[in-house]
């Protein structure tokens, strides 16, 4: 699919879904929407992805488009409405509008007649399926082997590890597939749910649903996690997850030198140890899990300090451990495909 | 308020909502309806409560009522037809209609339309406010004593021991209110939140925003906790009250003799005193609480096998523990009012 990536004035940074698309999607991204940055280049951002335009808006993308791709998210998850010439836009050309905003962009009177007149589909991708239930408790059953990330805050790695650990996994010959639960996976994989926009009763039956799913399909399974176990407003989510996917491993995915929740400053996060230990107790009565491996995010280490808060981290969750995006994720394969 | 409770096919047994007003609620019992029962009285099922005769339909309900209320939730909380004949003929009297279903009765044509036509309201319990957000993480700030009643399972009486464990403390002359977060508590108290009901996102949000609103009237707050933290379904809702009302003291509610969870018996419910300290490891790292006391219910025992019941109990919890239906919740306030 040849798609347009929506990201004004957050590219990079606080455009996640643009790069997790341009990393991990097998859509060819013709262009990057930021009108602040308009005539760079994606790689002047971001090293390891595909290259790309970036442009002011949409009547600057020359190429056909399949999608427009709505890549940032703004606090609150709504519309900001200078992006509606550009959603416009695309759907006058035809192309679809792909979107994983709390607001619907399907519901909005002018786009929904748009995308009809012109044959153009909006796809929400939080938008829950109408068909959800409470769970079975049976996705310990399944056919495949599971791994779920597990953080000790949000924004700690978990959708980037997932995906890396997944490639890696891929080029060693594993069957390996991902399970989706948060708007950037379900955009790179085109399938999945926003377990955190499900309601409550079913979203560990919207997980097991999931992995039920994709277990025909694959032998591993890398679920994405949400949150994290000991965050004061998401702890709901997490815990839907692990007890939804019925994980055989857990990896906990961590940010270097970072000791609060962020955003909820007040609240400390535990040393990764204890933090290991909490997720272990927490999924034992359901279905045993163990933390096998470490994920830490080094960003803003230098290549020396990144090695010895890495190893550090590994001796504080008694396990192997790496940064997946700065080194390479396969070092870890062993211990999350249970070969160790 | 004087109410008429519907229970057909339920009473007393598979009618949790309705025994709970007849035994908590401050509006007036006319009736309940179950057609299965009619011509019997309230007190031939349940002892401890106020007495009415069971009637076979809203038209057997000669006093004036100011609402009728669905006192029973089938599994999946749908609406069962042969309901409507009662339903529309309180509408049609007048009369508001009260349910707690996961189908809202007040999005079907003919009881909106009768409700409009007779000036009668229908309020679906369940129905979120539509402005909830997430939570700050704030609620451990509030000026009230927060207790919270956890379970090793769901419907291990953490409903009952809230209520029980609130009017035992104003009897005592504390000033003390209930924060309800399902649809029974909701409707005795006429106040609350479905959190099973909610967007998981904004779980622990709906249960803060309650602790704060209710803090502003009462000196201790008894919360009414949902499923239990290793259940495969429901632990998501059960973390996100834990952390959204930042308890300030833990009451652990068990069954005697459950040994399995309820509907998935093939996960194994864990010793009490373990559950209890897995409780206190995912309070901690947010807003430390202990569990200071057991709720055991001991309804199928004799008065022998329930105090040795408790006792047990009370050693594995490492708290006080009583039956608070049986025997007496009063005994249990020192602990939970953390005045031992």
């Amino acid at each position: 699919m040849r798609v347009a990536i929506l990201a004004h004035e957050g590219f990079p940074d606080r455009a996640k879904t643009a790069v997790g698309i341009l990393r991990y999607a097998d859509d060819e991204v013709v262009a990057v929407l930021d009108r602040t940055r308009a005539g760079e280049r994606v790689r002047d951002h971001v090293s390891d992805v595909r290259g790309a335009p970036i442009v002011d808006g949409i009547d600057a993308v020359e190429e056909p488009i399949d999608a427009l791709v709505v890549g940032i998210a703004p606090i609150g998850g709504g519309f900001d409405e200078t992006w509606r010439p550009d959603v416009t836009g695309a759907l006058e050309r035809g192309a679809d509008v792909v979107a994983g905003l709390h607001y619907f962009v399907g519901d909005d009177e002018e786009f929904a007649r748009l995308a009809d007149e012109h044959g153009a589909e909006i796809r929400d991708l939080r938008r829950p399926p109408d068909d959800l239930s409470v769970s079975d408790g049976t996705a310990s059953e399944i056919d495949a082997e599971v791994v779920l990330t597990v953080g000790t805050d949000c924004s700690s790695g978990k959708m980037t590890t997932t995906f890396e650990l997944a490639e890696a996994a891929r080029e060693r010959g594993v069957d390996a597939g991902v399970v989706p639960t948060g708007q950037t996976g379900i955009a790179i994989e085109d399938y999945g749910i926003a377990v955190d926009r499900v309601v409550s009763d079913f979203a560990a039956g919207a997980v097991e649903r999931m992995v039920t799913e994709r277990a025909s399909e694959f032998d591993v399974l890398f679920v994405e996690g949400q949150g994290a176990v000991a965050h004061p407003a998401y702890s709901g989510v997490t815990t839907s997850v692990l007890h939804g996917a019925m994980p055989d491993r857990l990896v906990l995915c961590h940010v270097a030198g970072r000791d609060a929740v962020h955003g909820y400053e007040h609240v400390p996060i535990s040393p990764p140890g204890e933090y290991a230990a909490l997720y272990e107790s927490l999924a034992e009565p359901v279905a045993p899990a163990e933390v096998v491996a470490g994920s830490l995010n080094t960003q803003r280490l230098d290549d020396d300090a990144a090695g010895q808060a890495i190893d550090d981290y590994a001796d504080a969750v008694g396990a192997p451990a790496t940064d997946p995006v700065r080194f390479d994720a396969s070092e870890l394969l062993p211990a999350v495909l249970g070969e160790e």
